[in-house]
């Protein structure tokens, strides 16, 4: 049979990973690889996300308080910034109605459980907000906290009895969770009915497939699209390109985008020359988690930019000592861009936001309020 | 807030839904859409995949027995043909001497029950196809036959009655059904364990999730990836196009093909270039189901092209009045690509060999037989 040329493992080189070449070389399959009994060679191989800057020059500095900001000539800029922090609190005030409505229609309001495991300072951070945004449109909140060395059980525990009881109607565990648990084995117990992060494979399989519904849409997916549909962003028809594959980002992003019939190209670390393929875009979503990863000259002029990544990076200015800061050269990009959200105050809140939807969405079933 | 102009409605007009155009504008969001409770407009609007081929010249005769082709000078032949009838056969063998372990170690074989409802000549082919391959490795096959005009009732007792069955291991609903019958339901009473065909949206979110395993591989994806694997295509990479995003073939191809690490797009009926999109792939997977829609000059050079589409195109010298013919323009692809299925002859027998292994496995998992 024909003899095809092997990539250069130049790639992997670059990555550091050349021992690791070798190890998957010589699993990758012979001319007749054998089929039966082994269904992981067909299904690809795992492989770690390392995601390595090609980039000649390096990034500004990506803090909009820094004196380089200041001096930034406004002129440039030509991206309109999408407000998301405005758009979320559109939406919250109509939950906060609908949740008002629910209370004095059946007396009954939706109930959000958290589990946090752990100490991790962001998680908090991020339960916190959830919380604080729960109160804010009137949906109660519950939350079980849990020693980082808990055992898994405990855990399971937690979600069943959240499970069960009929007054919650959304459970989110909080990830990451501590190492030494199975993560996939506590998020399949989350019932498929209050599982408002969207994250079960049935969910994700029901968003792939044309024709049918998710109960719930992720939340950060969910933001993305409703963040460009709010900016009337027209999707359908045009290119976009999704940077990055996660289970709960990347992957159901590029999901939802060919929902609206965009054409969609998934980058990820694997990818040879993602610049290339970003500059074709007409809607780029990037969710690498990697600062300052999409530089200027990965898009295309009047491109629409929407920035998933929230990463840490050391701020000196800073009360915690870090500040958060995209995956999108933001000075870059503004530059280039037609519109883009801003990290903080774009994708952030509007996730949170999705999450209360989720939640309400999730009573109102429950209920069949309407 | 930042207004972006709209695309042009001529595609649309092209396509003769003009009337639909309006109805669908008048429900495109404003600037806040309503978003609570109104969670379709979030998952984009269904719309019929219409397929415009758009090549100014008309494709040569795709009938590889007609003139043309004995005319047709060899050297401009630049790709190897991929054999998926001689490479179908080697894992039948394969197969066939797994049945006959099992059935001298345990007493048991593999057994598939086939649902068939209505008279349609392919399908009717079809399943005599896939019986006779079952048969000639040694795989055990029933199959339940039921009229045009049956209730949906009774192809759900068929496929609850097989479910109840420990002695069968795969079940296989023919599908199209008839228009009175809801496909979605009956696919999803099919028993997880025995989803042979991997339609179930639990396997589809599986296989698209990172980390996670489907109990089976979609039958024609997986032959598509066992094509490449093969023909010792590196997949890993490679920028990849999937021509069509059918539920039962371009999506989950397009999420396998993912798995391997290839970048990949997918090109679909409201892609608006689907030829400069498609002339950047490495690797092009077609299934469209538009014959003759993909030309030479959507191709690459040196591309590789996995034709899964079987369109039937008249015929006159044929035995039924008709021939069948790939997505891809074979004439024309042949001097391009480097490598290239022919359309009979490659996807689809390979597909049957990937149905086969899928029984076999499923057998071999009920009985814990390894």
């Amino acid at each position: 049979m024909m003899m095809m040329q092997r990539s250069s493992p130049q790639l992997w080189r670059k990555m550091g990973l050349k021992a690791f070449l070798f190890s998957t070389c010589s699993s990758t399959p012979s001319l007749s690889p054998p089929l039966v009994n082994k269904s992981l060679p067909i299904l690809g191989p795992e492989l770690p996300e390392v995601w390595i800057p090609n980039s000649s020059s390096p990034p500004p500095t990506n803090n909009r308080r820094s004196p380089f900001i200041f001096n930034h000539d406004a002129h440039e800029q030509t991206a309109v910034v999408i407000d998301g922090k405005l758009m979320a609190d559109e939406i919250r005030s109509v939950i906060a109605d609908e949740v008002s409505r629910m209370k004095s229609a059946i007396g009954k309001v939706p109930r959000l459980a958290v589990i946090l495991v752990g100490e991790r300072k962001d998680s908090q951070t991020y339960v916190r907000n959830k919380i604080k945004a729960c109160q804010e449109v009137g949906i109660m909140s519950v939350m079980t906290e849990l020693p980082e060395d808990c055992a898994e059980s405990e855990v399971l525990n937690a979600v069943s009895s959240f499970n069960e009881n009929p007054a919650v109607h959304g459970i989110l565990v909080q990830l990451p969770l501590p190492q030494h648990m199975d993560e996939e084995k506590i998020l399949n117990v989350v019932s498929l009915e209050k599982d408002v992060d969207g994250f079960h494979p049935l969910n994700i399989g029901n968003l792939a497939m044309t024709g049918r519904e998710p109960l719930f849409i992720p939340c950060t997916p969910k933001a993305c699209i409703e963040l460009l549909l709010r900016s009337n962003v027209e999707i359908m028809g045009k290119k976009a390109v999704v940077i990055g594959r996660s289970n709960i980002v990347g992957l159901p992003t590029s999901l939802l985008l060919q929902r609206h019939h965009a054409t969609v190209s998934v980058v990820h670390a694997f990818t040879k020359n993602p610049e290339e393929i970003t500059r074709e875009a007409d809607i780029v979503v990037s969710a690498a988690g990697v600062a300052n990863l999409v530089r200027g000259n990965w898009l295309k002029p009047g491109a629409i930019v929407i920035d998933v990544g929230t990463n840490p990076v050391k701020d000196p200015d800073s009360e915690y000592g870090y500040s958060l800061t995209g995956d999108v050269c933001y000075e870059e990009a503004v530059k280039v861009a037609s519109a883009i959200t801003p990290v903080p105050g774009g994708v952030g809140p509007m996730t949170i936001a999705m999450l209360l939807s989720n939640t309400l969405d999730s009573a109102k079933r429950a209920y069949r309020f309407t």
